[in-house]
């Protein structure tokens, strides 16, 4: 029996549809349609509009979900820099921000930062505060999903256990929702661009090297909110090279943004951050070329037994080095097909994030509206 | 609103309700619980008992799933022997025989054994064929669930695309659901002993080493059915050695069964099977315990990557070599200690397998009862 929440989980595809249509499509009569319509359009959930097709009589209405009834808080925060954003209802950003922090400042300064952020963004956007449904957060570390605290992150300081909800609803009380931003990142890859997608990996490559899974639909988080750790997987080009977690021999501490720009440095290049690397690459630099390419076959090699493993139907490479263009994807495609299995790479696609920076604040908004419009929940709000 | 199959649901964790229970757990009148518990009396699905216990008029009737009520026929295939079972439909094995086979016979041969066994299994326990409710089938090899057939599966020559459902139900007209034998290991597993666990990988260790994985309580079957292939990650141990898969240096090369005997011919022992494995080191043979220990290193080494990326909350042992006892584990903990990150370890465990070689049968069973007994189909069936 489809109740109100049931109807607005179908109409949340976006498509108009007139009573009739969801009169088919559940199986309700005429009348039980119309009464909880009524519930969801007084709520502003759904707007009615006059689809212009007559079939004799006047034109029937048409029904549609709302996005814009509410909007949804945003931020994706790295270790330098945030964006955040006001979303709508079905996720997409209606207004974005790009914020430099440092998130070693703590909790306190940069959520604070935040919520400033997020009142100039509702007061820029007309938007009053009590439109405010609900506050998605990525942040760089993992995150206990259900508390909404950081567990043991290594590069924040001040944020281990820290009760990230309880500070932003002082401000806004309403859901908070809190996760790690490359699962963000995947959730929001998946959803806007491949919802069809059961098994996905989005891997981040930047100064970290990071990845966000989807399984059977749904992000997979691990036991203790860790899953996705690629980066201090040990690579198989044999290396003793420290690592910033303290073991040797990581993906990340040779294939990294901060080993990339080593290895161009004492070639004599001038290469501090992940941005000048993407220009020397871009320059059309042949070594810069050469060592971005290295680097991207150390992922495919750690990323081939991640395909062994998980069987993913697609990846996709995001992070500001994914900037830099084919030859860090061409490095990943060499390693992944030289060594998985004929079976697990014959319909396997390896692709650049079609959501690009926005994956994250997209990822935040997606989680939100699966929790605040799930069927169970409208059906409360309504009655 | 609880359905029939809702309130079956419920009753499906064993526990005997009265009437009164039923109602405060659904929120259903008292004569709607009376009404859909009728349904499935009538059914059988649901069986009817006193509970002794009255509060001042006649005792209150205690209402329990009844596991009995139908049969669901189940057989773990391997290379070379299969355990055939018929299970009740809380999955638990009422009946179990144990057959040596090829299954390079192909699948008309092997798949008429099957059917064979079945039927003198129902014989000799006195269950009617019309109280088959369905069949599950492992099978050594990635398998198109949806479908149930095999898919490009390297050990089973003749079953590539084989319809294995559509020649079973020549026999039994039921539903008949076939996956990968490890895949079931996992769901088995998981169902029996860990259901409230919503991580977990099985690791089997045999002849071929492969793994089966539960994501938020689901199996992770994969793109194509091909998740878990554990055995042909490349080994961080660096090795040149042919695998049977075309490629070098794979992880079952020189930790699966056939490389341990081969190790162990090499130091003058006398070891073809596994059997004589685990007997040379249950025999207390040093060199065989010290070349299981290094083959679970090396199992350990790639486990450790397997951790770093999925962070389940257990990782369980099964196959014939785990049997060894605790020299494989041991080797297995130290690398997956060693490697992984401390927040991605701290509470996972490690441990062999609690239904042991019942694991693929019980997880067969499983995956048919899930099926079968699934709210809506119950609902259907009973109009």
């Amino acid at each position: 029996v489809a109740s109100p929440g049931q109807l607005l989980l179908l109409l949340r595809d976006g498509k108009p549809r007139t009573r009739a249509d969801l009169s088919t499509a559940t199986g309700l009569s005429r009348s039980t349609v119309r009464a909880r319509l009524d519930a969801l359009l007084l709520a502003g959930l759904v707007s009615e509009g006059d689809s212009g097709v007559s079939t004799g009589g006047r034109p029937a209405d048409l029904f549609v979900f709302n996005t814009r009834a509410r909007v949804v808080l945003t931020a994706e925060v790295g270790a330098t820099h945030a964006v955040v954003a006001l979303n709508d209802l079905s996720g997409t950003p209606v207004s974005v921000q790009r914020l430099s922090l440092d998130i070693a400042t703590g909790p306190e300064v940069v959520l604070t930062r935040l919520v400033q952020q997020w009142h100039d963004l509702l007061e820029e956007s007309g938007i009053a505060p009590n439109l405010v449904a609900g506050v998605g957060i990525g942040l760089p570390g993992p995150v206990e999903h259900a508390s909404g605290r950081p567990n043991n992150p290594p590069i924040m300081p001040g944020w281990n256990g820290y009760d990230v909800p309880a500070r932003i609803r002082i401000d806004f009380d309403v859901p908070v929702l809190v996760d790690n931003e490359v699962n963000l990142m995947a959730l929001g890859e998946h959803s806007a661009a491949y919802a069809d997608m059961d098994h996905l990996i989005l891997v981040k490559i930047a100064t970290g090297i990071g990845a966000g899974m989807i399984s059977n639909g749904r992000l997979h988080r691990g036991a203790v909110g860790a899953a996705g750790d690629l980066g201090h997987i040990r690579a198989h080009r044999a290396s003793d090279t420290p690592c910033s977690c303290g073991n040797t021999g990581c993906l990340e501490a040779i294939a990294g943004g901060s080993a990339i720009a080593a290895t161009l440095r004492s070639n004599g290049l001038d290469a501090q951050t992940n941005s000048d690397i993407v220009g020397l690459v871009r320059d059309g630099n042949v070594v810069a070329g050469q060592v971005l390419r290295e680097a991207g076959r150390d992922i495919g090699d750690v990323l081939a037994a991640c395909v062994n493993m998980f069987n993913p139907a697609l990846i996709v490479i995001s992070g500001s080095l994914a900037q830099a263009g084919e030859l860090l994807l061409a490095g990943i495609r060499e390693s992944i097909y030289r060594r998985s299995l004929p079976l697990a790479t014959e319909n396997l696609r390896i692709v650049h994030s079609k959501t690009g920076d926005q994956a994250g604040i997209i990822g935040a908004a997606t989680m939100v509206v699966q929790q605040i419009l799930e069927p169970s929940t409208v059906d409360r709000l309504l009655v």
